[in-house]
């Protein structure tokens, strides 16, 4: 069943919202191919089917029905070099090292490691150059981690910024989908007609990732960079797409044309080596006075794009402006998705040979 | 049918939302009582019932069903000294000023003539003094203007640290409920499972409206206060009530402490004249730690108090807090009944005796 | 701090988002008194503010924030003689007959008895003579219990028809509003942009319940009433409010205006004791050609009323209409305090005297 | 730019929402390519991305941004043989037949044409032999119309059922999408946190089109189906996706295997001859007990496909059972796309060689 030139991977926490993308992402993928799905006590043993209450818009892959779900430990995915982890936090905090102890590659979307010194915070477009931190985990694998779903879209957004005018104080209200939430999440009784200001840590994720997202990388770690960052989040009737309003101070004056022009030319790496998952044109400036808007937008480039909108100058910073991500495609799986693509493509894979890109 | 003792009032523009909320509070006042309606030639001459269409919760009040509507001109309303109107921006542009020159006063939702610079700008806990405006004015009658629904909840929010502390720079991110755009308003297909970011003219309103209603009344007029506002504002899916997330510079360092202090013990004139529409705390400090919330909390007080909560450090600015509104009650209707109430109380109802109140 | 005159209640249960109704609904009631609330062992010695999570629009009662949480034995409310139930089914089972057997009136919102042949299966306005069920059953004490939400509204319709002309057939499709599943009840992202076409349980009380409630009563029992139901249930993204969608085959045939007429015109008992939850009119005949709709009729006579409009005939049976309830007041809580009223009209609270009605 | 080989063809009022999806489907179509586009008065001359307010995920396509709108007469879409009207009703009574008599295969959403004896109400798996009543039309070219958006999938859903034991009687209560009313359509202020029970003219519909669609035909025309339709149709807060409520009487006994077999069996013309736009699999039976739903069924077969589930007995008739199909892509656009495909690939296009399947 399984094709000799895949690279076989594993789903930590395979049933969950964010372990069903993963699951739909990796249908028919090029490089990497689901060997094995892991859960919680409560489902290990059963069909995938059976476990998996399927909320994905594509139908759930013929191969994966039957799959047996596995205990989420190493020996059960004996022959995946690459893991993608689903879990939560609380089992990602005890779960994910042994994985890394055991020689395999752990590509998380879990907050649990995202703050160790060594373990690198990436978006594959933003960072890059932060997969070297690789080498100096203790691990004879490793870790990788994805950042919050928020801070995704918001990093993406300003990297070209950072990059050409520095980046000093930023002032972000998010207003964020309840798929974000997972299942069963966010009760339908407390956000009909209603909305939620606040997520629990949410505000002090997107307060302090950006700083090591954006940091310098050097053999010493990553010196953190100096942005100043206040978040309000809030929970709103949205399924998919997170909506950040963002006010920014930029390190040297900068017009709305050269503003406008860098978000256009942005390209990164992960569109240079034509990874499989990396969107054409990571960001995507839209022009209708009212864009970007999290149904219309969330799914451009298959939900993998970030979209800009409606800037504007700003009474108290610099300018305003509007962004749109898919926090579960961009912001969670497709996001650590590509991450892994690029790994694969450095040659980070543990005993894997790095895959031909178009 | 006419209580002897009431003041006999008219509302122009009595069909749309606003005018519907209008009439729905006025029923059982117990000072005003309706006795004229107006509305665009296209319903004019019908009853109100047929021309309405009908959207409260509450029923349509018995007498107001079979109450003929009649063109908005003065002329109509000859016997109301007290006019409130709930036309939209484009007719009240050139139909309110005639009602002030044939001697009515006018209490006004509309955004016409907020920023004249003789016309008060008004909300009855924050600038009752600027009803001394009105002796400015060159008409028989004359014109006091409700703010824009968002700008009320921020003003009443704002106002108990710009008395104790003052404000000096604010940053505010809207999050609006449908119902501010009236009938049809909003599309569904626009909103459902969506948002949009954009408001046309509200962040600006936003931006323009606090430095005239913070500001110095003396006899020349109102000095503006200077505060800088930097406001984003979106539509989400909610149906009443607005949520603010500020965040807020003040003159002078406060604690936690005071700001709760001297919001919780805040009351005004409106409260201590005891107006019939003024409620009991203006502000309600919510506990609850991802409170306040519009569906939960819009109705407090029949809709007429604001509500604030999630009071925390900003790393940018001094503090941030979430506020909620109820936008067709405090933000429109229900804040222009208040001032009327105010200006009846004040003997500012051009030939009427100052009603007792209790 | 207890008012001497008034009956004691115990709420069972009091957390759920039934009992928060039930908490609301006593407050400031004229006959009872909450002297009691009992939860879960989980929340049991707990101050009700911290164990409920709170989600009425109206403010928790002042005197029942700190009420500390009892556990849900008889022995926990002795000196209660009347105990409102909103447990779930599965602790209803077993936790509501040892109250009965200690001598206390049970009304109950669960289905664990309901379908019991010596329970009154009743709303007040449709078989108030079940009562008399009370005296054939073995405990000192009682049960009485409140049908399923959707079944509530729609005998309510049926009542007139059935006593007026009879009722043979029904064809029913419910649109069932999110609360009636309780926290956390229907996850949003099942929900938003989406409808459930099932609610487990649900068909099978739609299709059962109405021949017991309009069973003809004797000595013997309950004779069935002879009704073939067919019921589809759906839940959709609407906050409170059961929409039903009936087509109904009459026992003789009848006009449109007969059956306006017999709904306008119905009184019962409850109406005539002028019990304080009765509605003044239990069904309201709404002329809109779009009514009625859950927002804005749910709420009619404090949410104690029905409403139907739309009748039309039917190709199939007789007639076609729609009727709207609210679901956790007149489908539930609200229900189950009017037939309580009822029992103490009535004289079936044991030990305790009638209330003067007005 | 065009491409020789493919059909040129028009889209009249191509601005609206089915207008922009015909926009989106034919984007890249193997056999059609979009020449002309036309719109109202007020649009004419404008280029299309500034005349449509574009609501579609995908973005608009490059080539038709600048397309300047044309009026809606024959003469402004002379080289297109075949041509699309996704006007609406009042434009399309007039505005349609003078294309047909100018010589162009009209393949129309409206419903002005729908019960003309001569014109082929069709859905392409369904009734594809109807078709023939093209040749009794006394036009030069000829009008073909696609059915109202709940009847599409109602038909699908019981073709198999009327082919395998005759359908005798059914009762349908529909959930519609709010997209199919179109822009501005349902105002987001009646159906947030509600339903509307009514659309106007849909009952109607639903009750009269599945006669003339499964009626036989024959030289003398269409002999109507005798099937008694009895129909109740809501809109609901749901973006897209038309959910039905279905109770069927068959025309002989079957069992659930036999029906369950007849659906997944089902394969027509459209499916035999490879038509670029048919499904596979016409109609999907889903097997979770609370499937099919709108969000997470709608797009099976890129929104192409009717589900269906929920099979169970009827109390009153002989089965219940839940459909959903897509209402603007099924309902609409796709599926007069595909009744085109099947014109074109019958050779009855004017003037235009039938196209190679593959």
């Amino acid at each position: 069943m399984s094709t000799p030139s895949k690279i076989p991977v594993a789903v930590l926490g395979a049933t969950g919202t964010v372990g069903q993308r993963f699951i739909a992402l990796l249908d028919s993928h090029p490089w990497f191919e689901v060997a094995a799905v892991t859960a919680s006590q409560r489902s290990e043993g059963k069909a995938y089917r059976e476990a998996a209450s399927w909320i994905q818009a594509s139908p759930m892959p013929a191969e994966i029905r039957e799959r047996v779900l596995r205990p989420t430990v190493p020996e059960a995915v004996a022959g995946c070099p690459l893991v993608f982890s689903a879990l939560d936090a609380r089992a990602a905090d005890h779960l994910e090292a042994p994985f890394a102890e055991a020689g395999h590659l752990v590509v998380t979307n879990a907050r649990s490691h995202r703050l160790d010194p060594d373990v690198p915070l990436m978006v594959a477009e933003v960072n890059p150059d932060h997969l070297g931190l690789l080498d100096t985990q203790s691990w004879p694998g490793g870790i990788i981690a994805n950042p919050n779903c928020s801070t995704i879209g918001l990093v993406l957004a300003l990297k070209p910024l950072v990059q050409a005018f520095g980046v000093r104080r930023l002032h972000v209200v998010s207003l964020q989908a309840i798929s974000g939430a997972g299942l069963p999440g966010i009760s339908s009784y407390q956000i009909l007609d209603n909305l939620i200001p606040r997520i629990p840590g949410e505000e002090e994720k997107l307060e302090s990732e950006p700083r090591k997202i954006f940091g310098r990388f050097s053999e010493g770690g990553i010196e953190p960079y100096p942005i100043a960052v206040s978040a309000q989040c809030n929970r709103v009737p949205v399924v998919d797409g997170h909506t950040l309003c963002v006010s920014v101070e930029l390190g040297r004056k900068a017009s709305e044309e050269e503003i406008l022009k860098v978000w256009r030319e942005y390209r990164s790496e992960a569109q240079r080596l034509l990874l499989p998952s990396a969107p054409q044109r990571p960001i995507h400036v839209l022009e209708g006075d009212d864009h970007p808007q999290p149904r219309l937008h969330r799914d451009l480039e298959g939900g993998m794009a970030a979209s800009v909108g409606r800037l504007r100058s700003c009474p108290l910073l610099d300018y305003k402006f509007v962004t749109v991500s898919h926090n579960t495609v961009r912001g969670a799986a497709g996001g650590a998705l590509l991450l892994a693509e690029l790994a694969a493509a450095q040659g980070k894979i543990p005993g894997v040979a790095v895959p031909a890109t178009s």
